[in-house]
């Protein structure tokens, strides 16, 4: 049946196969294949300032980070760059985490809740995330003897 | 120096250091007491609408379950009971999680972010956090070939 694909085919992936490089397959997908194929939801619940929260997660640890605001514009730039964008509310401007303090946050999955105006987006952190540098901004709980 | 406490003081913790029930101290207290100490922070950041944002995340495995809004109302209520408590945006009235699914959220630990305007609340969760039955409010993903 070889006749009916393009000459060379089936021999370029017998030689991959062989390669220390593996086919790629849905059984045997890379990572960065899954991830090429990430899409913001049409039906996502921006506030009236057309904001919607994003909590930043740990990807290695699951501990939270941060918290910070997208508009549809920059959660488009998250999700073409692969790395955080935000909407500062006090500044009125776009703003890319680490672009200066170079402590970037590479996206690995963005997730999103059963009301669809909240989402949760899992990163591989560079650095701290809080500018206080604390590794998460969350260091201060309500218990005086807490740890 | 005994006979400048009152009769007894000094047997009685001689007695429950040496029972299978270990003294309260400084140096070896109680969880609950330590959860007794509480306190919601005099300078939180609430929005216009007097809300702020809590994060609810299992204390167990950290995965983040939903995202709800408390005002300080609400937040007291939740330090006071040690249940979580949530002021509903659509029908403006508190609800307690669980009050009528039975799936409560006990109260561990309560961290609130650097800028004071999102709270962060580790939980024992009853049963599934999410009203569709799912574990998480976040079970859905930007990867359509996400797990």
């Amino acid at each position: 049946m070889r006749h009916f694909t393009f000459p060379g085919f089936y021999d370029k992936r017998d030689h991959l196969k062989k390669s220390k490089y593996p086919v790629r397959s849905p059984e045997n997908s890379f990572r960065e294949d899954r991830l090429k194929t990430m899409q913001v939801p049409p039906d996502l619940k921006y506030d009236e300032k057309g904001l919607i929260p994003a909590i930043i997660q740990d990807s290695r640890d699951n501990r939270i980070l941060m918290v910070a605001y997208m508009n549809a514009e920059s959660l488009n730039k998250t999700v073409e760059t692969r790395l955080t964008w935000f909407w500062s509310r006090s500044r009125q401007k776009f703003w890319q985490k680490g672009e200066t303090s170079g402590n970037i946050q590479r996206v690995k999955e963005i997730f999103y809740d059963c009301d669809k105006d909240t989402l949760l987006i899992k990163v591989d952190q560079t650095g701290p995330a809080c500018h206080t540098g604390e590794q998460s901004c969350f260091f201060r709980s309500f218990n005086e003897h807490g740890e």
